[in-house]
């Protein structure tokens, strides 16, 4: 049963485990016999966040119900880094993206934040489930992360713990991130990538009197939210992450 | 004549300098009086990718002429650091995202290539050219990088001459793109993105083979395109570049 026959990689609730029998629930069903016309025999790759990753065998596959059986075991458990990304939820397409790239980026929490210059504050944080499900499914992870129901920046920042923190200072004069976070060195961190307008000033001051609280630079040209999200993650999985 | 006044900054064709009278075209007519509804006086930055930043003053605000004098240089000309991208275009929306992100990463030429596994051989050389232009506009650049028309990967590997070429190499066990980086050192470099199904085996056997290519590892997790533009321009700039 070659491991490459399986291209379809689904996260299930569901334990996994040798010959265990895995219900696919409705939309997993519809999508693999109405759209990927898959029949009984097909093979997938599951994965739940626990229990690493499995090859299983469709032992039904209707259109409304679906089971596969685990049969061989592909990679064990394996955690992300423990890093956070803080965002400040932009325009809804760009937000999929930040939440999308941050998946991929291994981020093991995603938390919105409102800020004083925050455009919308209205994310759905089923709506940010689906796609981080999706795309965890796509990267090859083995697990999801967090996806937290948005707050204000000041409670996040409250309930962090001395959990350490990137920003980007937009002043000017930070540290290059890779320099600033080499010399912070590893732990649990947080990314935060600001609004598309900037901190505001008290903000900005907050986050510097924070013990902690790490400003970078992220280069000479000013950055876009989603773009600014995937360099930072970049930079701290280079530096301190699993990319190493 | 605060320069924070302008918050609207365009790119022109004609030269800069003091007192420069600078005609703007009829797009950028309609959108400072029509759309920003701006008047005569009003405050804008121009540039043009020889004669750096300039703060200028709209002499005449027509909806279909406008005219903005050259008052006070605001930064001199600096050039970007000297990296392509070299990329095979995915579907549309992916492949604006990867144009925009790749100005704001400070490359210096775009070059679509065509690979055998390239989804998409459309890609247009003028709508590219206009979203590398607004993303320069946006993000503080002070020169706009080459758009190339779309070729064959091994055209456009026949045209680098020894320009260095960093690629993502998916077989594993390729050194992390940070270290190989700053093994190799400064100089002319390419970044190639490859195609969302991956090289063909001979195209990767292709570029292990080529003097100067750097195959690296962005990591444990499969990235998109898109994502892998940004990660992989980050990991350059902030090893070779002007991040530093």
């Amino acid at each position: 049963m070659p491991e490459q026959d399986a291209k379809i990689r689904l996260f299930v609730d569901a334990p996994l485990g040798p010959d265990a029998a895995v219900p696919l629930g409705r939309d997993a069903a519809h999508y693999l016999a109405s759209v990927m016309r898959l029949g009984v025999g097909a093979r997938i790759k599951l994965f739940n966040g626990r229990d690493g990753e499995w090859l299983a065998e469709l032992a039904e596959a209707g259109k409304r119900n679906a089971i596969a059986v685990c049969r061989d075991a592909l990679r064990p458990q394996a955690p992300c880094p423990d890093v956070w990304l803080l965002f400040a939820p932009v325009k809804r397409t760009r937000t999929d993206f930040i939440i999308e790239k941050a998946v991929e980026m291994g981020v093991s929490r995603l938390q919105p934040v409102f800020t004083r210059r925050t455009a919308s504050e209205r994310i759905r944080t089923d709506r940010m489930q689906t796609n981080a499900r999706e795309a965890a499914e796509q990267c090859e992870r083995l697990d999801l992360p967090e996806a937290m129901d948005g707050a204000p920046l000041v409670s996040v920042l409250a309930g962090l713990g001395d959990r350490r923190i990137m920003f980007c200072d937009e002043r000017g004069g930070a540290r290059p991130a890779a320099d600033a976070l080499r010399d912070a060195g590893p732990g649990p961190w947080a990314v935060l990538i600001g609004p598309e307008g900037g901190f505001a000033p008290e903000e900005a001051e907050m986050l510097r009197a924070r013990p902690g609280a790490v400003p970078v630079s992220l280069g000479p040209r000013i950055l876009r939210a989603d773009t600014a999200a995937v360099a930072a993650l970049t930079v701290w999985q280079s530096t301190l992450g699993d990319w190493a």
